[in-house]
Formats: C-alpha cells, sequence, structure tokens
C-alpha cells in the first residue's frame, strides 16, 4: 500500500500511520481521512489505464484504494452501477441535460456497499473475526450482506423502535442484530462500548476513516462513465454529512492525479425536518443539533458526526445546500419513476427534490449539465412509496366500468 | 432484422410472419416461438464478438434478439448481473462448485426486466403508445419501469387481492393500475378484453412470443461469464413456465451458433403448494391445475399457461424438476443470505431449496458444477423475509446484560 502515505487528522493536523483497525485521531479523537501519494498513482493511473480493464466493479479504483492488492474482498459485485441519461424528466425541470446514477443498483440496494466493500477489506486486512456497527439503515444492510458473503460475523445496534422490515434483512443475512432498550444514541454508545470490549473491527461510519474512501468510487465512477466529462453539478440527498463528503473526495482525487481537468460544484439537499448542516452552510455559524423529523430516514440526523467535511466539500466546490420538505420528497419520487422509471427511496429521490429548488431560485442555471445521484433503492421502504402515489382504479370486471374509470390517453 | 426467419406455433407448427405485434398462432392460437438464421447469426457472432463489445446491457446479445437495430430501447440497464461463487454455500450443500446469479440486481429488482426490455422495444417497433398486462408481480413492475423509462403508458390489471406495496411500485412509475374487482382470472380476462378493445401493446407472458427472447438472455450471459464453460446444472424456480423455458432456449440459441459445445441439465423447482409442472414431468400425464397455496407468489401459478415449453426443456436438457415446501423456501432464503450475502425473495430461492433436494436424493452429484439462478430482489417481500428468520436480541443498554445475551462466538 506503498501510494498511502499516511491518516491525517482534519481536526488537529497531526499525522499517523495508515493501520487497518485505526479510527478517529490518537490525539484529539477528530476525524481522519486517507492521504495519498498521487505522484506515485498518477505513474500508473492515467485515463488509458481504464481502457481495458475488465473488472466490473468499484475495484476498478484499487488503485486510489486504501486497500492492499491481496487482501480478501467481497465477491458481491458492488458499484458499476449504471448512469442514465433523463431527457424526459430534464424537460420537465426545463434542464438541457440531466444525468441520473442509480446507486440504488447496488447488492443490497444502497450507495452504503461501496463503503462496507472497503470497510470489510479493512477488517479482513486486520484480522478481525467481527465487524460492527450502530445503524438501523443502509449503512447496517450494506455490512451485514458484505459481511456474509466474505464469511465474517457482523453485530448491528439498533435502537428499539427500528422497522421490523429493516431488521428482517439484517437477519437474513445473519447478523447478531441487538435491539438496545432506548434511543438512537444510547444504541451508539452501546456499540462503542462492546466494540472496546470484544476487538470487534469498527464500522462506524465517521469514526472509521475507511468507509469515505469506499463512498468515493461513486465520483470515480461518474468520472469514468462520462467519459471524463466532469458534470458542472452533482447533487446528493445529505444526511451524516460523510456521503457528499465522500463523493466531493472522489472528484478532488481524480483531479489530483490528473483523470479530469476540473471539478463539480456540489448541491447537498437535506430535509427540512433535519436539516442541521444546511443551516450551517447558509448561516456560517456552527452546525446546531437538530430533531429528526422527516420519513427520509436514511438522511434524518440531527446531530451529525461529519458535518465540517461536508460543508468543506460543499464550500470548496463553489456549491450550494437546499433544504426540501417531505412533500417536496414524495413529490420527486414520483417524478423520477414516472419520468425516468427509477424507483428511489425517500432520501435517494430528495435530491431531485433540491435540484428543483435550485433551478427555481436560479441556483443552477438551465443550460448546465447536471447529474443526480440516487442513494438507494426504493423497494427499501414501500410504505412512503405509497404515500407518495394515489390509489389505483378499482372496476368491475367489466369493460364498460373500466371505459369510464380510464383516462382519456389511454382510450386511444 | 433478416436474422429472423419466422415465427413458428408450438402446437400447430405453422409459420408465420414475425411483426411487431404477432401474438398467438392466427390458426390456432397456439403459443409462437422465434426461428433464427442461425447460420447468419453464427457468420457475425463468436466468442471473439463479445471481447471487446462494451455494452454492458442484455443489449450485448443483440444479434440474437429479435429487434431491429435502430428500435428505440429501454435506457435502464438491463442484465449483465453478476454471476458470484459461493464456496462457503457449496460446502454446506456438499457440492465442489456452486455458481449464483443474482437477477435481483436488475433495475426492478428482477429477471422480469429481461421480458420487459425486449417487449418495450417490439411495443415501439410497433408504434404503440400504450402496453397492458395483467399481473401483480414482477413482471408488472418490469413493465411498469421500462414503459416509463421510454415515455409510455403502461396500464396493469390487477386482482383486488394485490398487496398494496406491490401496487406502490406501479404507481411510482406511473402506470395506470386496474384493480379488477373479482380473480386473478377475472383481472386477465378484462385486460384480454381492453387490450383488443383499445389496440394496446399485448405485453402478457406466453401470450407475446417475444418476452420469452429477453428471458433467454440470462442464459447466453451466464455462458460468456463462465468464459462459454457451460455448468452441468442450472437451477431455476418455475411458475407459469415460461422463465426456464426462456433460459433454455438461450443454451440452445449459444449451441446452435457454435458459441458453447455442449447444453447443461435443467433442474426446475416448483413450491408443493402449486407444482402442477412438476406433477406432469414426474407423472408423465397431462397437466392438472392446482391450486395456488405457497408464499412464494411470484411462483404461485396453479393454472401454467406455458407448461408445455417448461416440460420440454427440463425433458430436453436430460435434467429435473423437484418440489419444495414453504418451510424449505424460508430456510433456503435464511441460507443464502447467511452464506453468500444474497437476499432473494421466495420464489428467488426455491431453486435453492429444490438443489438441496436433488443433491440429497443423488439426483445431482456432488462433483458436479452447478449456477442457481436467483431471480428476484428479497427487499420485494420483507414480509416473507420477516417469517424466514427469528428476532433481534432485545438488551438493556449496558454491557453485562449484552454479554449475557450475545451469541459465544462473538464474546472474542
Amino acid at each position: 500500500m506503498r501510494h498511502v502515505k499516511h491518516l491525517i487528522c482534519l481536526h488537529c493536523g497531526r499525522q499517523q500511520q495508515a493501520l487497518p483497525s485505526t479510527c478517529t485521531c490518537a490525539a484529539c479523537a477528530g476525524i481522519l481521512e486517507v492521504v495519498y501519494d498521487y505522484d506515485r498513482v498518477a505513474e500508473k493511473v492515467n485515463r488509458e489505464y481504464f481502457r481495458d480493464l475488465r473488472e466490473y466493479s468499484l475495484w476498478r479504483y484499487l488503485p486510489l484504494l486504501p486497500v492492499e492488492p491481496h487482501t480478501p474482498r467481497t465477491p458481491l459485485r458492488v458499484g458499476f452501477t449504471p448512469i442514465y441519461e433523463a431527457p424526459a424528466l430534464a424537460g420537465i425541470l426545463g434542464l438541457d441535460t440531466l444525468l441520473i446514477k442509480d446507486e440504488g443498483q447496488n447488492p443490497t440496494g444502497s450507495l452504503k456497499d461501496r463503503a462496507a466493500a472497503v470497510g470489510m477489506a479493512k477488517a479482513m486486512e486486520a484480522g478481525e473475526n467481527a465487524v460492527a456497527c450502530a445503524s438501523t439503515g443502509n449503512a447496517a444492510s450494506a455490512l451485514a450482506g458484505n459481511a456474509a458473503a466474505l464469511g465474517r460475523r457482523a453485530c448491528i445496534f439498533v435502537p428499539q423502535r427500528a422497522p421490523r422490515g429493516k431488521i428482517a434483512q439484517l437477519l437474513v443475512f445473519g447478523a447478531t442484530v441487538v435491539s438496545v432498550q432506548g434511543s438512537y444514541l444510547e444504541a451508539i454508545e452501546l456499540s462503542r462500548q462492546a466494540i472496546k470490549e470484544y476487538g470487534w473491527y469498527n464500522h462506524n461510519a465517521a469514526i472509521n476513516p475507511y468507509l469515505v474512501e469506499g463512498k468515493k468510487t461513486v465520483s470515480l465512477e461518474i468520472c469514468e462513465q462520462l467519459d471524463w466529462q466532469v458534470p458542472d453539478w452533482v447533487v446528493f440527498a445529505v444526511g451524516d454529512g460523510c456521503t457528499i463528503a465522500g463523493a466531493w473526495k472522489g472528484f478532488v482525487d481524480a483531479y489530483s492525479i490528473g483523470l479530469i481537468d476540473r471539478l463539480p460544484k456540489m448541491l447537498g439537499v437535506q430535509a427540512a425536518g433535519s436539516c442541521p448542516i444546511s443551516n450551517a452552510f447558509h448561516s456560517g455559524e456552527a452546525l446546531l443539533p437538530m430533531e429528526e423529523r422527516t420519513l427520509a430516514d436514511s438522511i434524518a440526523v440531527g446531530a451529525p458526526l461529519n458535518p465540517d467535511k461536508a460543508l468543506r466539500a460543499v464550500r470548496d466546490s463553489g456549491g450550494t445546500m437546499a433544504t426540501v420538505s417531505d412533500e417536496e420528497i414524495l413529490q420527486a419520487m414520483s417524478l423520477l419513476g414516472r419520468k425516468a422509471g427509477v424507483f428511489g427511496e425517500p432520501a435517494g429521490v430528495a435530491g431531485l427534490a433540491g435540484l428543483r429548488q435550485a433551478l427555481d431560485q436560479g441556483r443552477i442555471g438551465r443550460q448546465e449539465r447536471v447529474l443526480l445521484c440516487v442513494t438507494g433503492n426504493g423497494l427499501k421502504d414501500v410504505y412512503s412509496a405509497g404515500q407518495a402515489v394515489g390509489e389505483p382504479l378499482s372496476v368491475k370486471p367489466n369493460l364498460r366500468d373500466l371505459a369510464a374509470a380510464l383516462p382519456k390517453e389511454l382510450l386511444g
């Protein structure tokens, strides 16, 4: 792993060795970031490098990942998700070009598979037999699925209120699911204690510095799939801030080794019921924690662990943040399904709602080239989908009743 | 489309022209099959042809599909699903080699996207603005999603009892969903009348001869992804019989143009509560319709429309049929998740239950190379998943209570 120089603390600036189990800064407990030797990477990796590469997953980008070449990797196909042009949807928004990257096509249905793929590789390097995290959502199912595929035990801490459907998926993957009789914060705290007590691999986002490296592959893929022509804007929903920070890191890495010749602007979108990062962005003041009142559960984070990295990503890119209501999110879900054939979960489509707003407010120009990342599959939350749409037509089994009920466009 | 000779009726043998809207036989209403000019196809398509092909979807196989080169195609990435080696699961079964093809990674979550991709292409050729089918399941969501992506209207007929979750996905895709106040058969009958009355494109499986051509691409992909080394056995769950018939056609096509040098044996698996094809296979007598009593709803077909094609596929291949209980299906779901990190819906994992049985009974040898196709994503039916697994551990938020609850393997 000679292409990785070290880890650096984003808080105190201290360097430390990139060991597989290293988490937060030994000195100040700040968040660490992987620092690459870009010159060394650039010796090997250029546009030509990818031309005949037959690795159809995020491991295409191994020379830019903090993983040893021979580390056992998840056998699941993580990454290599498709990008669609969406002219009909672009037309409705009044945009010239809209591109959609569908991260719901990952093996457990969300972008979080990218984090788990790299996280599990580091767990294998660390030699840990068990991995753990506290999460009710996509991060948990990604960890459980990829751990199972590698034959490793996963222990997932969830608050008592976690929905049964989400727990079922974790249990199918054979994870040990600990339902903590208490709040989400109590579940996190117990996971922290247990990880320390039993020596499990710590797979919590914003604590483990490698997960964001997995997430950045979404941007490396965007660059390559668009033939290195970077969009003007890239849109992500924002919860704890790790995903948009990871995406930005991917663009910075690609730029630093000369794969792309400019950087995109980032639009980060939060739900109005849980938008502390967006508030901090616009106020310029310190982040104030909020309650978590949105149906977009994957981005319902009132006290985010990684706001600084996210704020830096949006600011450095010259981008902006938007805040959208649950109603706008549900409208976006329906719009995306009807006009592009992509079914996203509420958090996954929040970006579309924010894009719409940014266009209406003139913050994004209609001639700019925009890529929207749909971060999770709608099948993860069919209940919310039910709220986004109306009722079916109910008819008696005869043509006359049917004709009376059908919309005119179908009557030919 | 000079590589397509004509359609042939599997019942009366009559040839007819392959028009985009042709459905069943004009003479006897039998099921039609597409006949290719294999010599012409083989002139262009050989192993070399695929080596540098950068089309990462089922359209890799366009020269073997009944679609014109310039027909507008679904922009969704259909096909190019991954195959995983599953050594841990193979070990439990006592098999040397088990391969898993995860069709749940298709855009709407099932193999049926392949049928809809080709079906929608034919609808575009036919110039129809609206497409229709009767289905509650994967075929409906595949049609709705791919129609939306192409900007075409879809009208889906469902029986009154169809679960709300499945309807929500159809409505998100903007389909007109007609809930028929009656049985499934009444929904089918009303769809038939309406298709005729309004001139919609008929997208019902076993009536439309092109859908099975889409399904066959799963086998073309298997052949190519395994570097043309055909497995000894290929395992599919069986409902109406169209999928296993399509898969077999893919192998026959590949063999006929010389891409592969032998054919696999097919293992078809039905649920005990709805196994008329399996019964007919083993009795050698005419098919007797059954009730539909299984939680594997995607293969709950008591009166299949395409039993002859399915029976022919299994018999011609030298394969066999198995019948599995719902309990075995739920066990298979859990086993697949725990040991391979793949979450399949009940019908999607029924094949694994059948494989297990066939191994136990010695019908498949433990040294044979087996590929299991998981036909649909477990997220489609989280309710059944809940039945397949136990409960999470419930603990108070302290380490002592946690230690008492955790399985020993996790205590380090």
